[in-house]
């Protein structure tokens, strides 16, 4: 029984894909022929299309945001929490869309799909896209839909730094701003994480440079160990001291059951990372893992972030979670400074929380309804 | 050209081996029906025998922790800033002893060396040792070199807990204890670094179920994995930062370099690693992880970490390194406070530094000042 009628939920959900036919030229200088992206609506566009926010997906998020697919009741998209009647970004009044990235693995034009020079799976041959990439095929996609405006433009982690992006790039396109858990950029840490990550997937037999759809396996074992390590990097020391102490899975420390001295952390890690392992592909994961490392919003800049910002013309939300340690508070403080060195209107908070990175995904009262009443000043009246 | 000669220097030495007949049982049940532990000595030991020192190494660590080896006369072993004429465990007035724990490999009985039963390497079979069968077995080499007391057992990370093992486990026999970098256990988050690692080891194909040596071959990438996601967190992120910044190791940002853009920071870790795996056991590592995993000062006294401290009679000293993110000060002031509750004799110092966890490895001019001041207490005047 699905789930699609439970209390503030958009309900049932179904995705859609548009296909653009120009060609679409990368910012490394590759161009796609043409490109298809899919994504999801919920609430309507009004009159006037000035209710229209954009939700941009972290590292393995998808287009699926809210609600509940038909044939899978259970589980809810990844920011059902934020999303619908009711809820922060409020579904009554708000025209909510969020899509699947370039490169993405849940139907838009990625590695995973038919590259239409060969009629094979693109892998480890597509481009590499960047987070302005991402952004100019969003605004496409705003356009078809008959949107000449972003009442807000919404994105956590890298779907921050998309956010912030967005707001430079196009600035008469975003009247608001919201980042959460982002930064202006990665430290050499973050990037030696994604590097872990990618190595563990490039050093998996099966990974076949690449081309592994084409031999008809896939990388999971490197997949998984990269996913552990992103999930590890998504919590904090004290949440994980909480949730799993160092409890064993199940037996005692005596010496009859020293093969199953699994700790309970261990044996979580492993089912997220096998879990993973069969859901996300691995060519995209090197993709946007390598996107985030290459994101620097000043980069255009010569590294100043108050003259990159300069442009923008929204009013930001800046929000960090106090014990995200991949995403510090004081990585969106950066943020902070260089928007108020440039004069611009931004709220920031750093909410308490034991939740790590993965803190603007979960439930927190102060979170909720701080995001909520900053919210009212989106859309119309 | 050695570097023998160096100022300061403990010069050339060379390792020394001994056996042990007699069967030696390990606190998870199993038997040892003898053992060798390879070990080093630098300086003299006094007719009082009261001026030896032990070195406990950490988790790659070996018995070479100080001079240099003939046949590599480059690269002095791990703890040369320590160990000399002149240093702070200083060789002139103090007798050092530095052994390789069982189940290393590096020469000590150990998953690589002969399984007397089968005449095989243990390999994987190769039973789990914990840190006080290390103290144990390092008692019976005190013994055979005539040793009734340390002076000082000294250690850091892995090294520093079974320092702390040792004053617990051997009241009688340890005057002074230096527990540098260390923890009364580890956290979650400490163990599920310790699992990814293990995960990487355990996913190559190579790995063998751990019976690779028999099949001439080596778990070498999963090996390099578990070494940079290690290595990785040994550093603080703004010594990364320094470090390495966001540079690319050559090449530049332009499209045409697309296939270039390797970071800094990636190169260093993927050389590290690589490094490593042709020089270091998995097993070894599985072993040892496992080791610091269930590794816990007070499981004897259902947690009571006052009361697992109440037995020693030393005289403490602990310190912890500003940005070590693996062991972070405050698992130094738990040991520091169950001490002092305990009524102990400690010192506590926090270096500031942006070495992270590899502080106590490293060139520190209020780190090698203090200790070399405090170490004047061990020893005959």
């Amino acid at each position: 029984m699905p789930n699609s009628g439970a209390h503030n939920s958009v309900g049932l959900v179904s995705p859609c894909r548009v296909r653009f036919e120009t060609a679409f030229q990368l910012a490394n200088g590759s161009v796609l022929a043409e490109h298809e992206l899919v994504y999801e609506t919920y609430g309507e566009l009004n009159a006037a299309g000035d209710n229209a926010v954009l939700i941009c997906h972290a590292l393995s998020g998808t287009h699926h945001a809210a609600g509940f697919y038909a044939d899978d009741g259970e589980r809810a998209g990844w920011w059902d929490l934020a999303i619908g009647p009711g809820k922060p970004i409020d579904t009554r009044r708000l025209f909510v869309v969020c899509s699947n990235n370039i490169g993405g693995c849940d139907g838009s034009t990625g590695p995973n799909t038919l590259n239409p020079e060969t009629g094979k799976p693109w892998g480890a041959k597509f481009p590499q896209p960047q987070v302005q990439d991402w952004v100019r095929s969003q605004k496409l996609l705003a356009e078809y839909l008959g949107i000449s405006r972003w009442a807000a433009v919404i994105g956590g982690s890298l779907g921050g730094m998309q956010a912030l992006q967005w707001a430079i790039d196009y600035p008469e396109w975003v009247e608001h701003c919201v980042a959460l858990a982002a930064a202006p950029k990665l430290t050499a840490q973050n990037i030696a994480f994604n590097e872990i990550a990618r190595h563990a997937i490039l050093s998996d037999p099966d990974w076949c440079d690449g081309d592994y759809l084409s031999r008809d396996t896939i990388p999971s074992r490197g997949v998984a160990l990269a996913r552990m390590v992103g999930h590890l990097t998504y919590m904090s020391a004290d949440g994980m001291s909480d949730r799993f102490g160092r409890e064993l899975r199940e037996g005692s420390f005596t010496p009859e059951a020293e093969s199953e001295w699994v700790f309970q952390v261990e044996s979580y890690l492993r089912h997220q990372g096998t879990r993973f392992s069969t859901q996300f592909d691995a060519n995209t994961y090197v993709l946007m893992t390598r996107a985030l490392d290459l994101f620097d919003l000043a980069v255009g800049n010569h590294g100043d972030l108050k003259a990159a910002v300069d442009k923008a013309i929204a009013d930001f939300l800046v929000l960090s979670f106090s014990s995200d340690w991949r995403f510090p508070p004081h990585r969106s403080i950066e943020i902070r400074d260089a928007l108020m060195a440039a004069g611009k209107p931004v709220t920031y908070a750093n909410i308490e929380t034991d939740n790590g990175h993965d803190g603007f995904l979960l439930p927190n009262q102060t979170y909720e309804a701080l995001l909520t009443q900053w919210m009212q000043r989106v859309g119309p009246a």
